[in-house]
């Protein structure tokens, strides 16, 4: 409120019966004595006083409001009644809105929010529709850390009026959307969520974290909105036939999105893995097969490719275990990864090796030129990545080797320019690589 | 080796036939001519020397050996018959060895190192045998992290001699040793492995991560260190029948290790959830229940209790959703937290609240006194959440509400110190609360 309230070039009055103003702005008694006309009203007053309020709103000419305020359907009971009493209100005076019970929203173009957060949330090409503010918001900051950029958040409330539906098919349109998330408790209109959703996924990504599909969590969702959360058998084959990508939670939510965002998607499900050490290979090998992923045989040119290139102990298969190979080495880990793109029974590539990794280690072997010379030209092999995956069309997805590989921020940043995305452990990765598989099968199928 | 080296106390003795001194140590061109009796020795040169060496270590007297060197069976063909001769010749001399193909080993407690790492291994209770050094160096350093100390690594090579079993036997009777946890590939002692383990369960956890159990992932086993992987379900069913914790990767043995370590086991399997915010809870509602875990009813006096301390729009029901209590009403989150500790129905409880948290967000709305007062009066709650995590033997897992949670690096430390586990998402905690409950589930049988 204080941030909307700060961007008085917008044109923002303050309602309050109370105080004469709010943050040096002066108040207004009532909505009706705002001097102009109004394009949004955000209503934030106990539960009892939003009706009146919204009828000064309707009095007013207002067309659409985002009602923060709880204490509706929610509550049950008299919340019920308060609620039917706001539909009749919209109906009768030509007023659309958000909530009630919602957290607000935020469209980072037009740099409107409701929100009464005291974060910004990085622009972005990522649209999220949430039925939990609570968990948008970690979504929001989960998609920050990602380095995910967001186009708008609505925090979708009780959805008395506008619909999760709504929403969707506002963002299918929207240009500056180029992927959309949700976090659905229920759906009002299942019918038509699945019609748009299977209209949309064939031109942009709809990725859902779909709650309440065990008894203990459908009873949360009915207390918590009030919604019913349905049969998960149904939600299951419908998500299916639909093109929409389901997840677990905001970590593989994100991961997704950063792999969409950065990766073309792979032709099929074979993947070539690359690592450095054998116990790091089989468990990477172990969470492909359990994501239904193949660990493709090599082609023999791949092998006499990898045979050029590799110590003679590299482990003669996929996964490509390139052994003892020092980080000093770490050219010959490009000239793997070149052999494994070229190779045709490979659709997508897990990169497991010191690659993008903390230099400092390196300084009590090489002197100071020498790391220099060796980042410079690790950064050029990493950009030659990017380009190879274009060229390719096979997404490379990079997992950290251990925990010390996150903690440098210069070769991070430098990685996520890049667009390679990196994983924390192989079984995050194989889970994106099970979604971008299915997606681009579906998609296959659907466009045929 | 390094390390090693300067550790001159210990009496190390470079043997290099070439160069005359090591890092300033003066070498011997042979073990043989070395003064004094050798306790151990540590070989590392090339496969095709190391029979050499290690006849030259029989001669010396010496009874024990780490090989580092690879290049033996898990090359197969000449590497198996180099190391056929290696187990020949200790036979013959009465000399046990670890590796070939070893990353070396660690005891903290004597500070005695093999490994050619260039960090510390912080000393506490867990000790790691481990059939792969890369992914052993992963699980030491993801432990570091998490703040788990350990008493000794072994990453155990090829085990021509000495086998996984054998480590396992000794470190069931180590005193310094309260967990041991496994990365394990394949068991050359099957039945051994689980007689020891059943024995060794009842008083001190193994946890092991299985490699192995998908077809592409079992072939990289025999590429690996040349065992084979075995029949999937027959372990499943043997770990279960011995009392083994089995996980998935380095991060869910870690988390469950860290809650071994400070939690008591769940006398059974009913969880209460305290939350702020309705979607939060909905999706740690659904993430114990796909772990099998319950969402327990609450009891008439619990439900009593909360009504108290809580703002009246609380969901009345498991998950307990606190709604838009605010950081500064934070301390009300306790007094539900006792509520839910004390309730019969429940027997362990995933806190995903705002407690613990960075400080410096209240400074918006408190003086500095009195967020000084606010963190004063949380970190004496917190201690009470150990005191009363004891008197009722019920763990209390935290779940961090956002990525912001993890960065405050006092209240972290605070919390560690503590012993409250703190976990990045409810699936994870989920995941660790199903290990402890059946562990507990698995003891009561067991001891009955």
């Amino acid at each position: 409120m204080q941030r909307l309230l700060a961007s008085a070039k917008r044109g923002v009055y303050p309602v309050n019966p109370t105080v004469s103003e709010v943050w040096g702005i002066a108040t207004y008694g009532s909505v009706v004595d705002i001097p102009s006309s109004i394009d949004l009203a955000i209503i934030a007053v106990p539960a009892s006083q939003v009706s009146l309020v919204f009828q000064e709103c309707v009095q007013k000419g207002v067309k659409a409001a985002v009602i923060i305020s709880g204490g509706f359907a929610e509550t049950g009971g008299q919340g019920h009644k308060l609620e039917t009493e706001l539909i009749k209100i919209a109906r009768q005076g030509g007023i659309r809105f958000m909530g009630p019970n919602s957290m607000g929203h935020a469209d980072t173009l037009s740099q409107l929010s409701t929100l009464a957060w005291t974060e910004n949330i990085t622009p972005g090409p990522v649209a999220l529709i949430s039925q939990s503010g609570n968990l948008g918001h970690r979504i929001i900051r989960s998609g920050a850390s990602s380095g995910i950029g967001f186009s708008k958040f609505i925090s979708t409330g009780n959805e008395a009026d506008l619909h999760l539906e709504d929403y969707l098919e506002y963002l299918a349109q929207d240009e500056n959307t180029k992927i959309i998330t949700a976090y659905i408790e229920g759906l009002r209109e299942g019918r038509r969520f699945f019609q748009l959703a299977k209209e949309t996924t064939v031109s942009k990504p709809i990725i859902v974290i779909k709650a309440g599909g065990t008894k203990g969590s459908a009873k949360a969702v009915r207390s918590h909105t009030g919604t019913l959360a349905g049969s998960e058998a149904v939600y299951v084959a419908a998500f299916r036939q639909a093109g929409v990508i389901r997840v677990d939670d905001d970590d593989e939510l994100c991961d997704t999105v950063i792999a969409l965002l950065t990766q073309p998607l792979p032709r099929n499900n074979r993947i070539g893995i690359l690592t450095i050490g054998g116990g790091p290979g089989v468990v990477a090998a172990e969470a492909c097969e359990r994501e239904g992923l193949e660990i493709a045989p090599l082609a023999s040119s791949t092998m006499k490719k990898l045979d050029a290139c590799l110590p003679p102990r590299w482990s003669h298969g996929n996964p490509v275990d390139m052994v003892g190979l020092s980080m000093a080495e770490s050219p010959a880990t490009f000239s793997a990864l070149w052999a494994l793109m070229e190779d045709k029974n490979i659709d997508a590539i897990l990169l497991q090796a010191p690659v993008g990794f903390d230099t400092s280690r390196l300084s009590s072997i090489l002197n100071t030129e020498e790391v220099t010379a060796f980042r410079n030209a690790e950064e050029r092999n990493l950009s030659m990545v990017t380009e190879r995956v274009r060229e390719y069309m096979k997404p490379v997805l990079m997992v950290q080797i251990d925990a010390k590989q996150a903690t440098d921020p210069e070769m991070s940043s430098f990685l996520r320019r890049q667009g390679i995305p990196v994983y924390p452990n192989p079984r995050r990765a194989a889970r994106v690589l099970h979604h971008l598989a299915w997606y681009r099968h579906y998609l296959d199928a659907a466009l045929r």
